[in-house]
């Protein structure tokens, strides 16, 4: 038997000339593949390959498993979408691995990149994120509101660019208006706020809206937000605006 | 003549198995290419394909040439290393579009997204990045040290993870040092420090070391420095230890 291996691997945003040559050909090599249902739905069916779509909210029960399978010697791609180490699977099959046996240490385990959502969404808009930024996930499964909305109040005091990952769902249907209000608190101007649904998909769609009339039921759990610094830009133009932050400031 | 394009691309870290099929399509159907020296020394020379190597810090220039040649007709990738929106020539490509003639608004232009130094970096090393975080370009080219020390300050106030693009040049030795002083001054923990060089080149070279412990001098102009949150951990095991940050966060 071949010695077992783990790949938390990122798919992209969704389009298939996003996913990388090294995730091609780890999910080429492997035998088994754990994921969220929607994901392991993305990788082909095939000979020899084993697929364990799972529901949402059991990232330590899937992260275990693949531990799991790859110490009984099979070659397993955890798959996320966009990047596994963004909000991801990354971190919780690292969290399986510190609560599981000392042998897990030995194990053969790579982390393979892929194009997280900001990204994806920021090239469809332009170039959003061209300047300092930063990334929250606004669900507030895993940390207190609290924290939450004070990460939101500092990161508009340092004038970043916020990506806000998990910006809704229907368990937590007020978050992102919740987000919104701390936001124009502390901002008070008409920053572009670009709503981003299924980039790269037939799904896509693109909006942008001064922060004042942005709304949480402008989102849903296929969206990427991404709120511009108050020197984000729009560029008025047949088709599509361009929105983006310069590269400098004052 | 076929109608002029331009698409602003990211060939991703250095590896070519992370270079997206996009990407590699556009430069497929390129007539030009035009970047930074080092990144267009990344592109395969063939027939009906015109090089421009141009030197660092001539982002403008380039961009404008680009724009240039896509109106009269070329098909053109402007490349960048990494992800063209991060603290790239995305940016730089609508500062001169917005400068120019009212016809270049017309013209086609895409960004295509690529694996970003720190999602690269963070692979190798774990998933440092697996809960809030934020992206801060140490130069002070194009903003004052002043905001940079801000920003370096709110963000460990935030008790975001920070990536640092940009860490150190010939023309800025000290200013690495300078944001370690201040994450000291307001961390005064062990938090780990990541120096990532050349990450997925045959050049790659990791190293974690606590806060007290980092040197401006770790650096260079091809490191990427990921400064964990107060929560990120060390996984401990024979070979490279693991880096990485939970999920939640209390």
């Amino acid at each position: 038997m071949s010695a077992g291996w783990l790949a938390i691997s990122g798919l992209g945003p969704g389009g298939g000339a996003l996913v990388t040559p090294e995730v091609t050909d780890a999910l080429a090599q492997a035998t088994d593949v754990i994921g969220y249902i929607p994901y392991v739905a993305r990788v082909a069916p095939r000979p020899g390959l084993t697929l364990h779509p799972s529901d949402n909210r059991v990232e330590l029960d899937r992260a275990t498993h693949a531990l799991r399978l790859a110490a009984q010697g099979a070659r397993v791609v955890v798959v996320s979408s966009g990047d596994p180490g963004v909000f991801a699977m990354a971190a919780a099959v690292f969290e399986a691995l510190e609560a599981g046996p000392p042998a897990w240490g030995l194990l053969d385990i790579r982390v393979l990149p892929g194009i997280t959502a900001m990204l994806a969404a920021s090239a469809r808009a332009g170039a959003p994120l061209g300047h300092d930024f930063c990334a929250i996930n606004l669900s507030d499964n895993l940390k207190p509101w609290s924290l939450v909305e004070r990460r939101i109040r500092l990161a508009a005091e340092a004038d970043f660019a916020i990506a806000f990952y998990n910006p809704r769902s229907r368990a937590r249907p007020d978050d992102l208006d919740r987000a919104f209000a701390v936001l124009r608190d502390a901002c008070a101007d008409r920053r572009p706020v670009l709503f981003a649904r299924a980039v790269t998909t037939p799904e896509e769609v693109l909006r942008i809206v001064p922060l004042p009339d942005a709304r949480g039921d402008m989102a849903d759990m296929r969206t990427m937000v991404i709120v511009g610094s108050s020197r984000t830009r729009l560029i008025d133009r047949p088709g599509a605006p361009i929105l983006y932050t310069p590269r400098s400031a004052p």
